[in-house]
């Protein structure tokens, strides 16, 4: 029998919200679905390499210096104050023996959870396939995205 | 026949989003689908009753203490120019004769719509059941979410 | 055979967030899906013309004053920087030839999307059609929407 697929577009690269795209892929993956992220956007910070800054000119460089990469580096959505609040949930979140999103990529990558980068948002920031960590499976488009999204069970944008 | 079932992630608490969703759904339920809210994060602060603050240890209280409860002092997602915005919007609201987000879960509870606060949040944020209103349905976390979620016709993160 | 119907909620008015919704409304339109997308909140103002304000009182032309209109001129959900950010961005895109908002409208309508705006939005605050662009198809409310949601395929909140 096939497995039900679930699909995530994580859009966003804000703690709180990339926090609740991999609970929910974990638990659904427990639950024995196929599940697949589409990371784009300011998601992508996720999956690039902690680095000073990327890019292919001083336009994209200057981007993505203010947009820092790094799952362990990523800001809330509210509260930010200048990194003080995501210092204050991390601690909220090891107190309560909450896994990080760290830990939560590695038990998604475990359970055969799909890691895509988004080749369209890739193109104009000015990304490599140097600035991303091993554990992306595949760069691809919306198209690619869609062809999956369309025979699964649900879906959601993060 | 079954109903068909409507499945919502409340995980914004911001006042605009909050009430797109609460539009969405008792309009689903006059339509005759079964919804199910299932409130997390910033989206629990819908269904905590008005307090100065709540938490278990300083950590948790400061947090608690920015992160204002109760359905009628949602900020704006976006020109919410401490607290001007809101105003400005529930004043446009009432003018216009719409429901404000407490008229609409009323409405809500009327037709059976199910409330349901995420226990995963809940714990790491150091919540008790005495910081939530009585209309709140069950406790549960992201597993009893996704059981129902992968019945459903449609969801929606928001 | 009948299409499968791919329905978007465009909620948020950021540049990036309505970026993302035409690729995947454009995307789908190319790959033979029927799409809807119905734009309420700040998401109308992608529709609306660009004009210094609009209103029937002083409360919605404050607001709406505030709330700027037409799709060259939306902020970014981050990096806004009075404007600067958009700016970066379009250059960016521009330079990697990836299609602006206003080009991806108008591939959007020649492929069939449908741009629905929201009723309900529209009435508190204080719009009227007057204020919209032409290539609006329909003036409908959230039962209309669920009721083109309910049948569809898949369907996302942005």
């Amino acid at each position: 029998m096939e497995k039900e697929k679930f699909n995530i577009i994580v859009f966003s690269g804000d703690m709180d919200k990339v926090l609740a795209a991999f609970i929910l892929a974990t638990t659904s993956a427990s639950m024995g679905m196929e599940v697949n992220m589409f990371f784009t956007f300011w998601g992508l910070n996720v999956l690039r390499k902690k680095k000073f800054t990327s890019g292919k000119n001083l336009l994209q460089k200057m981007m993505n210096f203010m947009n820092r990469s790094g799952a362990g580096r990523l800001p809330l959505s509210k509260f930010n104050l200048l990194g003080m609040g995501p210092m204050m949930m991390k601690k909220m979140m090891r107190n309560s023996r909450v896994p990080s999103i760290e830990e939560l990529m590695k038990i998604a990558k475990g359970q055969g959870v799909k890691f895509i980068a988004c080749t369209t948002t890739f193109a104009f920031m000015g990304f490599s396939k140097d600035d991303f960590i091993p554990e992306v499976d595949d760069y691809a488009g919306a198209a690619t995205y869609l062809a999956m999204a369309r025979e699964g069970k649900m879906s959601y944008f993060i």
